[in-house]
């Protein structure tokens, strides 16, 4: 297939699948998702993303019918039956498909969902653009939601003006990105936006911290400043459709640039990470994802 | 018809209607959404509703292809396929139906639903216990949007606690409730959250400051706190489905009860305008809402 959308067990292309009205999704943005990469029918940090998915399902009291092994095990039969190299994964389960009332509901089951297409792989060494947009989201940005009308707008902003992505500020904290993490080199030190309630823990930014550690570049996860942004010897923003590029402008000034060697190390660390482990193919999944 | 769908066109029973996975409310969220409530096939403050959902459509940047009064004559052919003397008119507009990327998509046009359901009056007489919860929404809630988790979450929470509603508070500030409006009577004077980001502006809410208004009730439209909340002498809550009731405990601690009179004078003035305006009949639909 060139495409593929999935739905409770209901396969057929992305754009031909249907889903009842009554789905939460579509009343309430009432789900959680999770997007990986696959390679060579293999799927980046899956465990990763997989035990995050779980993770956010449980902060928003939702209870999985189906283990951590099934799902990756039918993500797997799925990314089979799409033709390409390389694939975005995309997964979300929602509360269930019930009239529609706030509380949750009594007698439903959740609703998996799945999408797969193409994906062209990113070049990582070209710069982007960035504007800074203020964070007026909700205090849930650690859960992965399907409320994500303030990333819309912010990524809408990036784009009218001609940029990749929208940096939130919370006050005078950099948070994150609009769909990314938000890092700095600053005097050799990786900053990065402490985990909590207002970032997502993204399992790039997870990574881009082992590979310091691996690199012996210190790591600094206390929030930074909007100042300290515009200062900063490289800005770097990280996802999994991006995996970790840096910013050449910031609200239209010249940025960064100023820590390249640093950049390319952790850059090159990330991307030999992402092929070694694609290229390794598929470990039987049990053993993964257990 | 006992219940209807109704989704660009496609009309069937609720449950039986399906929507594309691509529409933008099942990825983002995407989209605004009203309600009101039909006695004898007419649709109480129509006008205001519809006014209010071009308005949250016009905040989000989302372009109706279909005219206001286009929308009412639609509502009312819905509203007469279904067969009972009170229902709930529900209906909802998503940016549209596109690949799944965060800035707007760029070829595609705003999709309509419409779900009528049977309503049963509330006795708006009874009194509702409350419990309070904090306030962690965006900052987007004048706008009525499908991003509605933490209304979900705070409903929940009310539910499991016996309670009717949640009443949350951002800081020391009472906002609303997470589906209704949330007022107090203290020393004769209607106390009601101000029209900014942090409340819907509710309909329920500007008929109750007008009744106020021909009662000679005073009406202070500033912040009011937890503390004044506990202690007032009537907490009320209202909304288009429960129109405007009172609160016997909240927390579980009894409160109000001290302004009876007054009470009991707003909420006749409330359904007597409902029964008027409803029993009154359709109206020509282009002269009440062009």
């Amino acid at each position: 297939m060139e495409t593929l959308g999935y739905y409770n067990g209901d396969i057929g292309l992305l754009d031909e699948v249907r889903i009842p009205m009554n789905d939460r999704a579509c009343w309430f943005g009432d789900g959680v998702y999770e997007a990986a990469i696959s390679a060579d029918y293999t799927i980046f940090a899956l465990e990763e993303h997989i035990h995050r998915f779980f993770n956010s399902a449980a902060l928003l009291q939702m209870v999985p019918e189906i283990t951590k092994t099934q799902l990756a095990e039918l993500l797997y039969t799925l990314v089979h039956k799409v033709d390409s190299p390389t694939q975005s994964v995309y997964w979300q389960m929602t509360r269930g498909t019930a009239p529609r009332t706030h509380a949750f509901p009594e007698h439903t089951s959740p609703n998996l969902w799945v999408m797969i297409k193409p994906f062209t792989m990113p070049d990582i060494y070209q710069k982007v653009q960035l504007i800074t947009v203020e964070d007026t989201r909700f205090f849930h940005c650690n859960i992965k939601t399907l409320n994500l009308l303030p990333n819309v707008l912010a990524s809408e902003k990036a784009k009218q003006a001609g940029c990749a992505e929208a940096v939130f500020y919370r006050g005078n904290r950099i948070t994150e990105g609009s769909h990314s993490n938000v890092h700095i080199f600053q005097d050799g030190v990786f900053r990065t936006a402490p985990r909590d309630n207002l970032i997502l823990p993204g399992i790039s930014r997870a990574h881009l911290i082992t590979h310091c550690g691996e690199l012996g570049i210190p790591v600094d996860e206390t929030p930074f400043t909007r100042e300290e942004l515009f200062a900063a010897d490289e800005i770097m923003i990280s996802s999994t459709s991006t995996f970790c590029m840096s910013a050449s402008h910031l609200n239209g000034c010249k940025v960064g640039g100023r820590a390249p060697e640093l950049l390319r190390q952790l850059q090159d660390a990330f991307l030999d990470a992402f092929r070694r482990l694609t290229r390794a193919g598929s470990m039987p999944i049990r053993e993964r994802c257990a």
